[in-house]
């Protein structure tokens, strides 16, 4: 932690660039009511009580006005860093804020690094590294689901019972190795079957995390999604109308950005990355498409698979042939019997058993007429968030969280297997350390200036 | 005035659009405590005294958390609308801002039309007219010149002049209209040559303030300024000199705007269009190019011209008829004498008479080796802002004031010739009415609802 020093003072602006009604520009440190002092006219800030706002104006270097603003003064350790922090509300013009940081600047203020001033509240201990790694997700999200994740691990989410148990577990690995200075007496201060009953405590927890990675990931960056099927199936009419329906729904919300990716379909704010393989029709010798290799290619990469298939037009074996083709591990398979409007009672009959296949989810639908649309929504939504996986439920969603809880978990079935074979305590000792030193990681217990270097310039 | 409800509360995002650290949504009227505290959680805003911050969470319509803020309060009339005014301070994710709105909607808020937080502080006596105009200008503004301009507009700027000018002036319309009702008995209330005495002194501040309209167009629009010579006399290069200089200059200011507009020239904060006129030299028959239709058609439209000839290639006669075809009225014309470095003594001293010259500023330079080009922006800044006017004296940039300002002194003129001609109290008491009104429709003490709506629907 050396290379972080917590005696200079950062400035940035902390609203977005561009221009509005205001802009904001943020002092964190030492100096911060010092330096803002010295570029206020209007009153002493330094008499002023914490989280008091001020009017007052701003001089420019060549003593002229530069702008009237509004001062709101945060004394530590009651504010965001834990600092002492200053924020100047100006007229939100580009001129003017770079101005007013460049008079913080020269007053002794230092422009903060990306993240700076969320790295200074962990480091003050305002909130711990797994929280602080969810502000910029919670900045960054623009689905509900995406926002309700970034803020329950800003929150502490799983953070907190990590922390708990990894102090149990301290204090476990503390008494082994208290063992290993009477180790010619042969005595054991620590309960091993307790020890054992906490470790695998411990694992259950990291396999439901490590188990609600894939939702948490696939909140994050979406759900790929291919839809396949013979040619006039339907697939592209299906596509439509998911989209249409979507279009509909997120309008009343503004500023979304999903307009601009045609083909993500939001529900209930797990995006879908819908990819429609029609395009393979183009190849005459590629009519009997469903077997080409350009779709299988985008199904191997896939984590569901819309298979439709006109209910006018295909036998029930040749379905299931098709399905055989398709099938994969780990690939979350849906049926769409399409054009159920047009389709005879017999035929709805004879496709009756795909519903109660293990093997994938069954539809009759009509996308041309948006009947059981909704439904399929729903199968999308529950094959993503379906199982005892919920979005209630702490979700990992961090790549750096989830190997360091797929390591944890390897170093705990070491100190099981260690436990069980008898092995010599020190050595379970050494495993022991080395899940603590990988749960650390998460809550930043255990850090490294490489690692906050590496997390915290992602800030934007 | 009846179309302006201020009894509904308003909404809006106060920060830029984007992703920032923070953004502020910004709640103003009657209700906005009210709104605040029935989506805030923490403690109960009602009973919190004006320029306090309060720390607390926002719950969606779900009732579920939304997000972690910061909220501000200021308590009529002490606000910048004048209103009970509540800043919520969230974490700048765009989802949450939109969230944070609608949540204010729901309890009753109304999203604000563009302008409408300035356009309530003119409403509510916190500002006139003109210095509400200028908060849109002053957040746009993106040079010095164009910031100082705004500022000073915004603070009051040569409004308070006029408005005490017109305050004098209704005292007078006042008497004179007094006059009409004793006609019969032929009274002056109204001392004539004291009337006389304001409206002459009304004229010359009338007349200051359109004479620096041209410079306070200029500072918000840029100077257009062509750059003009014969084939080789160095025009490409002498504007590479400027802008490199130029780049130099401003590259420790972040955030300015002028690297994508490659061809304008800041110059201690006033814009210049710079338009280099060596296209022309593409086709064969134009070689005598300074003459050509092209050039003198771009010269007609600019307000400066720089005249560019090589020392070592032309004789001061081939001079003097280049200058003679260029002239025009209004144009303000610098001469630069290029490659002062390869010329010979008794060359320079063949230009010399060029110096003292009344029709034009004369410089030698050598573009390539940046010899006296900084004289030359010496000489293009006081070409603008130099004579009476300056930047420190009150200047008119917006042309809706010096439209106004035109015809209040027409109607002043008529005043004058009135009193000089004998003309009837009822008839130069119209002419003072007219005047007044015009006088008026600046500081916003007339005003009509298309007006306003005008004026501030070009507020982002």
């Amino acid at each position: 932690m050396q290379s972080y020093h917590l005696d200079d003072t950062i400035v940035a602006l902390a609203t977005p660039p561009g221009v509005g009604a205001i802009g904001v520009v943020r002092l964190s440190g030492p100096k911060a009511f010092a330096i803002a002092n010295a570029i206020f006219r209007g009153k002493d800030l330094s008499a002023q009580p914490s989280h008091t706002i001020h009017y007052g104006t701003i001089q420019g270097a060549d003593g002229q006005l530069l702008d009237e603003v509004l001062v709101s003064l945060f004394r530590a350790p009651k504010s965001y860093t834990g600092e002492d922090v200053v924020e100047i509300s100006c007229h939100g013009s580009e001129y003017i804020l770079q101005q007013v940081i460049q008079l913080c600047i020269a007053q002794g203020a230092r422009l903060a690094k990306p993240g700076e001033f969320t790295l200074r509240a962990f480091l003050n201990g305002k909130m711990d590294l797994s929280q602080a790694e969810a502000v910029a997700d919670l900045i960054a999200s623009d689905t509900e689901s995406a926002h309700r994740l970034a803020l329950q691990q800003m929150r502490g989410g799983f953070s907190r019972e990590i922390e708990n148990l990894r102090r149990r577990l301290i204090d476990f690995a503390s008494l082994i190795e208290l063992e290993l200075d009477f180790s010619e007496e042969d005595v054991e201060f620590a309960d091993r079957s307790r020890l054992r009953e906490l470790v695998e405590r411990i694992r259950r927890v990291i396999l439901n995390l490590l188990q609600s990675f894939q939702l948490g990931n696939a909140i994050r960056r979406g759900v790929s999604t291919v839809i396949a099927g013979r040619p006039n199936a339907g697939k592209s009419t299906l596509l439509n109308a998911l989209l249409q329906e979507e279009r509909a729904i997120v309008s009343d919300i503004p500023g979304t950005t999903r307009d601009t990716v045609e083909e993500v379909l939001n529900i209930r704010g797990i995006p879908f990355r819908l990819i429609d393989t029609a395009g393979i029709r183009d190849a005459q010798d590629q009519i009997e498409a469903v077997g080409v290799e350009r779709t299988l290619e985008k199904i191997r990469q896939s984590a569901l698979l819309l298979y439709v298939f006109d209910l006018t037009a295909l036998e029930p074996d040749e379905v299931r042939a098709d399905l055989q083709k398709l099938k994969r591990q780990s690939l979350h398979l849906i049926v769409l019997g399409n054009k159920m409007d047009k389709a005879a009672p017999e035929t709805l009959e004879r496709f009756r058993p795909f519903e109660s296949s293990p093997e994938w989810d069954f539809l009759f639908l009509s996308a041309a007429h948006h009947q059981n649309t909704e439904a399929l929504r729903e199968l999308l939504y529950r094959a993503v968030v379906g199982g005892q996986i919920n979005l209630e439920s702490p979700i990992v969603a961090n790549a750096r969280h989830y190997e360091a809880l797929k390591k944890a978990l390897e170093s705990l079935d070491d100190v099981l297997r260690g436990l069980e074979s008898g092995l010599s305590s020190d050595l379970v000792a050494l495993d022991i350390r080395r899940a603590l030193q990988y749960l650390g990681e998460i809550t930043g217990e255990v850090t490294t200036d490489d690692l906050l270097e590496n997390i915290f310039s992602r800030f934007c």
